[in-house]
């Protein structure tokens, strides 16, 4: 198989005297031999810990407007204490920058689940404040970013990586991000689930090219086929709650325990007001958020 | 030294086949031989685990109006699987009871880290709904409880406790609740610091027999003094942070960096307007929430 390495190598190695740690900044992909069907997987570090809380730094942050959760990943073992944003909103972005910086961090990619309808992403202003970042969104939502990320593949931040799984029907290119798999990540495993998989609840699906009938694959086949006891992290809360787990919305969620006819009558009876940012945000979060449209356009990527 | 149990054992050793687990409720405290100034310390466990995180079950919650965290911990690997709440507020109630019921959790104490003035506790209305369940405050508060407690005293849940550490100054009353310290206990240590210390401030001391002096010889004493990766897990949080660190509080909190006589200053120039709930809440959550008046008084305990 050949292994073949998308992003250059950050210089990261030279600042500490230990052994060739991964680079900073790389997303893996593995091409089968058949050619056909790209295949993508971790390029793994063999190098144990003694437990995996060590080197994950972790931190949930809340914007309330818009009951949106934005995580905050990094490998605190690595000499440049790569990390990452997932779901970074506008209006909470020097608050994140600045809890960045506090933390000794340095932020490589601003990843985006999915093109959100009710807030700003803050990617856009994320790039123009700190030069070097890459935003992250999957091909399949059309949307502009640097790395445009499919199913299957790998996100590394030092020795740790999020695996991308496709978890489309709230809308037509959400992913999921889960902590990796293996002895020196996280236990357990840690899923980002955007809006596709809610504590207790999901994503409407009558916009953006959702789907009710693909949402409940996605999540049944996706997110429901991970150990029970992998934490559930969510796009958004409107009751206050911060996790959950596999588990408990196999055991809870009162939309996916009914079958596929009775999920999609469910979807299809909310009488969901029209979502009141959509026509602001949507647009706006094609393109990393309206703060690229006035600075400078976001390159999209072949990858 | 004479071992008191403050709480009478709950029959659960015979609900599982394990040998002797530490009964799910206790409060225990030591008298020195000295008979003077009862010290309160831990019956220690030495039952090993193989790590912390197996043992523990923790849960963050958030009450948006007031912008409170409840926090919920549970032993996991007991029998019983015995819990606590910390700071519930009343209209969050059904909630957090839902989720201990879904846990499988055996709710056995509903503790305040103070007297809060802009929220009605729910602890009353928990009493009222599940048997069994003990209040816990600070005897400083002066408020009606079950358990009053002080600082030095532990409180048990299974094979885990929480410590207290009286950190008045927002109020005369204010607690800090510290997980134990120990290989059976949590790493890090997390601290739960009521409105004494919040993520780069601190509550307001005009009001409840606050202090500035007071909370500023609090907070370095009692919760400066933890272990730099000692976790804060404060009782508010405004800007959407839900947790964050001793060390990080070292560095970072505008007001604690500055000294004692700075940092009145700052606190008696707040120009903070008069608390709204405060006249509701606080005469509330002297007696465990008003719902704990229209339903049956709590009864004060003298321990």
């Amino acid at each position: 198989m050949l292994r073949v390495h998308c992003l250059a190598r950050v210089s990261t190695c030279c600042l500490s005297p230990r052994a060739a740690p991964r680079p900073a900044i790389s997303i893996s992909r593995t091409r089968t031999t058949a050619g056909r069907g790209l295949r993508w997987r971790a390029v793994g570090s063999t190098r144990g810990y003694a437990t995996s809380c060590d080197k994950l730094l972790f931190r949930q942050l809340f914007e309330k407007e818009s009951s949106t959760y934005t995580y905050l990943l990094a490998d605190v073992s690595h000499p440049d204490k790569p990390a990452v944003l997932i779901d970074p909103v506008d209006k909470t972005v020097d608050r994140d920058l600045s809890l960045v910086k506090e933390l000794g961090l340095k932020l490589i990619y601003a990843m985006n689940t999915h093109v959100h309808a009710d807030h700003v992403t803050g990617t856009g202003l994320i790039k123009g404040k700190v030069p070097g970042v890459k935003s992250v969104i999957s091909k399949a939502s059309n949307a502009r970013a640097d790395f445009l990320i499919k199913t299957g593949e790998k996100i590394h931040f030092g020795d740790l990586f999020l695996e991308v799984r496709a978890t489309p029907g709230h809308t037509q290119g959400c992913v999921t991000y889960v902590t990796g798999d293996g002895p020196s990540q996280p236990q357990p495993r840690m899923a980002f689930t955007g809006d596709a998989l809610l504590i207790c609840g999901c994503g409407r699906t009558d916009f953006q090219g959702g789907s009710s009938l693909q949402l409940y694959q996605s999540v049944h086949a996706q997110i429901f086929t991970l150990p029970k006891d992998t934490l559930v992290y969510p796009a958004h809360d409107y009751k206050g709650f911060t996790v959950s787990s596999v588990g408990e919305e196999l055991l809870y969620n009162p939309r996916f325990l009914k079958d596929e006819k009775t999920f999609k009558s469910i979807m299809e009876n909310l009488n969901l007001s029209y979502p009141k940012m959509i026509d602001v945000a949507v647009p706006a979060n094609m393109v990393c958020g309206l703060q690229d449209l006035s600075a400078k356009p976001a390159e999209a990527a072949s990858n």
